[in-house]
């Protein structure tokens, strides 16, 4: 279907449209509170009978949490498969006081919806699904479609991870579409062109079995705290290098496209203090922030902890001392490689007369990285461009999703990253919203991309 | 009195000594415990009658927390001032279930009293309080005797700072005479030539005032964590040197002849282990064990606290990083001039983008040394050997004891550290024992050193 034909039909079924979104959104299925557990199958059970309405053949796959809704529209034959993914459960709603209308009473004031989930992701995945509705209805929709929600995206449960590792089989697919993330304004559409992978682990260097006394053994016993400061000092160089061997020896650098596309996209330094708090001058020296954010790894100290803490001062050589590492990995880097780097790189400069353990932190997640020259990126760019005139921008993440590239494996799908996300939708707080205009935008979007693939 | 006269003496009113003293340990005088502040003044009072009943003039001084017993009893014109110094409180008893017998009830089982204070510090104390007794009854006393004992050692309290300032006049003396140290064995006394000093400070490092996400903030924003523990290694050489500029230029250095009696009298790596649970491989390289202990400072990190401590990871930037600095320092260092070096490195190390805050830690202590050819020393050294058969060993302290500095300082005298206590008399433990042996070789000691100064 073309535009026009798209605006009309949702004029027409735009009242339907958000009541039967807004029953979507009643649905307290908050995963990580075992007492919404039953909400959480409920809501599941709605979307299987609503895609079932569709013209799909759905069902609940089991899993070692909270359900998946899988469901499949077949194509005309030798048209590409589509898997779509997003999530059904919300976060939770606490402080409930500070929501101006109950957050499972979905409520339109001023062209937005809010209740808990009206944006993430239960607005983004209803703008899909009546794209959907609209194209199977007009006949017009012959590409293979697949529908994969997962009830666990909130609380980090094993529910998606099983059901990866037990039906990969049914998620094999050409293109992946993921909703679940920002635009840059309402006027300006993204694709998200890049996602750093991560790893993680934890690292205990032990030297005594109990505090020793400052002044009987400074200067005698060696102390953890002070070694472990030394110990993470080593991991980067003076320039903000990572100083672990061969650390970058995969890493896949930007073209000059990329880079330039990218730093056209970065906020000023004084945007960026406005934001976070503190000036963009951490990382690696000499290159630009979307560089650092986008293109390259980056090994961070997520807490350390040794000793006393409390007031004044205790004369303790502590008997041990912890630090939480995760490193954000880039395109070309292999999670399992880089962790083995940096524990070798531990290990070898652990000093005399402590002990080293290493612990948690899993396999950990690659990065994501999509071409700029992929025909995939080239449609949803032209369609994003065609939604919005010709304001689609690249934008390369610095944060993990690691379903993507976890699911992209599985599928063997390439993946389209954009949706219609903004700040001003308040999600994981209270009042969440999303707009009607919004809606809008990410229906057409959804509609033109499934009518072009 | 010589010996023989000593321990004869000792002989005929050891049942009466013990009595006494155990009048003196039914006090439960804890000073940290705020019920126990009457049982600290009635023990104050008790110690001034004593000393009033042995011919002292002894009252109590008021200071800004417990009172601090002072006694004085003149002597022969032109003879030395002797002040004597000890602390009347002691430690909490908990877990009370734990002691054989109960600690405010002294009870003597083969040969040792056991209480809580019976060795540190009422029977130390008690050793001379009876020397100093028999001399007077022997008309055996030329020397000017102050005894000055503090309620607050145990709890920290300002009492005895006040009392130092406010009656200084009072404490003025040619020697110092401290017996709240040990020996290494019942056949071998100790004079401590040495303490370290002390200072401390708490360095804060602020990023932004909240936790960032290390996704999308990981090599733009600056991390606090990772910052503390450059700084931190920046404390240090890479062979345990300080960096920190000009701090060793006042260390006063051991001699050859100091140097080699620490050394006899340090244990063996194997007998530190046992007893530290590690290797003494700390500090600054290529010096032997005594000799970073007793004659070199240290910087030591007692508490590095920054960002998550619990399970699994969270991914943050963490918005502050903390630490908590003590060093340890040697004869000719002044606390405040290092106080200073230490704050001027750190500002000069703190990387772009963070905050420094310093707090904390007040002015610090100097160290304590004594002269191996001082006369006074010499004559404690003849006096040990006199009730040891000569096995005395000097022995200079890793920890400090600000008190002695302090002290030194306001009466003008110079110290002799020398006492009766042993590892057995389990202090600050349960069931805490003094044997009668010990009590009987401070009482000579005691009365020796008063007879020859």
């Amino acid at each position: 279907m073309d535009r026009k034909s798209l605006e009309k039909d949702l004029a027409r079924n735009e009242d339907r449209f958000v009541r039967e979104w807004k029953e979507l959104l009643r649905f307290p299925s908050i995963s990580a509170e075992r007492a919404h557990r039953k909400d959480c199958d409920a809501c599941a059970g709605w979307l299987v009978r609503h895609l079932a309405g569709m013209g799909f053949k759905a069902r609940l796959l089991k899993s070692a949490g909270k359900p998946v809704v899988f469901a499949e529209r077949r194509g005309r034959a030798g048209r590409p498969v589509v898997l779509f993914y997003g999530h059904y459960d919300v976060q939770p709603v606490d402080p409930v006081s500070a929501w101006i209308s109950p957050p499972f009473e979905p409520t339109l004031r001023t062209g937005r919806l809010y209740a808990r989930g009206a944006s993430d992701n239960k607005g983004q995945v209803f703008y899909v699904f009546k794209a959907l509705e609209t194209l199977i209805r007009h006949h017009a929709l012959d590409v293979t479609v697949k529908v994969v929600l997962e009830g666990e995206e909130e609380s980090s449960g094993p529910g998606m991870e099983t059901a990866l590792r037990d039906h990969a089989g049914l998620l094999k697919a050409d293109v992946l579409v993921v909703a679940d993330v920002d635009a840059v304004s309402l006027d300006t559409p993204a694709i998200v062109m890049g996602l750093r992978g991560i790893l993680g682990l934890t690292a205990m260097l032990t030297g005594s079995d109990h505090d020793l006394h400052s002044g009987s053994h400074g200067g005698a016993a060696p102390n953890p705290a002070t070694a472990i400061a030394r110990l993470i000092a080593t991991l980067h160089h003076p320039d903000g290098r990572i100083a672990v061997k061969g650390y970058y020896d995969d890493v896949r650098k930007p073209s000059a496209r990329e880079r330039r596309l990218a730093g056209a996209g970065q906020p000023s330094s004084a945007t960026y203090v406005k934001e976070a708090g503190v000036s963009p001058v951490g990382g690696e020296q000499g290159l630009t922030l979307a560089e650092r954010i986008g293109f390259r790894p980056t090994i961070d100290i997520n807490g350390i902890h040794s000793g006393y803490g409390g007031a004044k001062s205790k004369t303790i050589i502590p008997f041990e001392a912890m630090v939480k590492i995760t490193s954000r990995l880039v395109a070309g880097q292999d999670p399992k490689r880089c962790r083995a780097a940096i524990v070798r790189h531990l290990k070898a400069h652990t000093p005399r007369g402590l002990k080293l353990e290493i612990s948690e932190g899993g396999a950990g997640a690659a990065a994501f990285r999509a071409e700029l020259d992929s025909p995939i990126i080239k449609i949803a760019k032209a369609v994003l461009d065609e939604v919005s005139g010709g304001r689609t921008v690249f934008r390369w993440h610095g944060a993990s999703v690691p379903i993507v590239p976890a699911l992209a494996r599985v599928s063997g799908a390439a993946p389209i990253l954009a949706g219609f996300g903004l700040e001003d939708d308040h999600i994981h707080a209270p009042n969440e919203s999303f707009s009607l205009a919004q809606f809008r935008l990410g229906y057409l979007y959804a509609g033109l991309l499934l009518s072009r693939l």
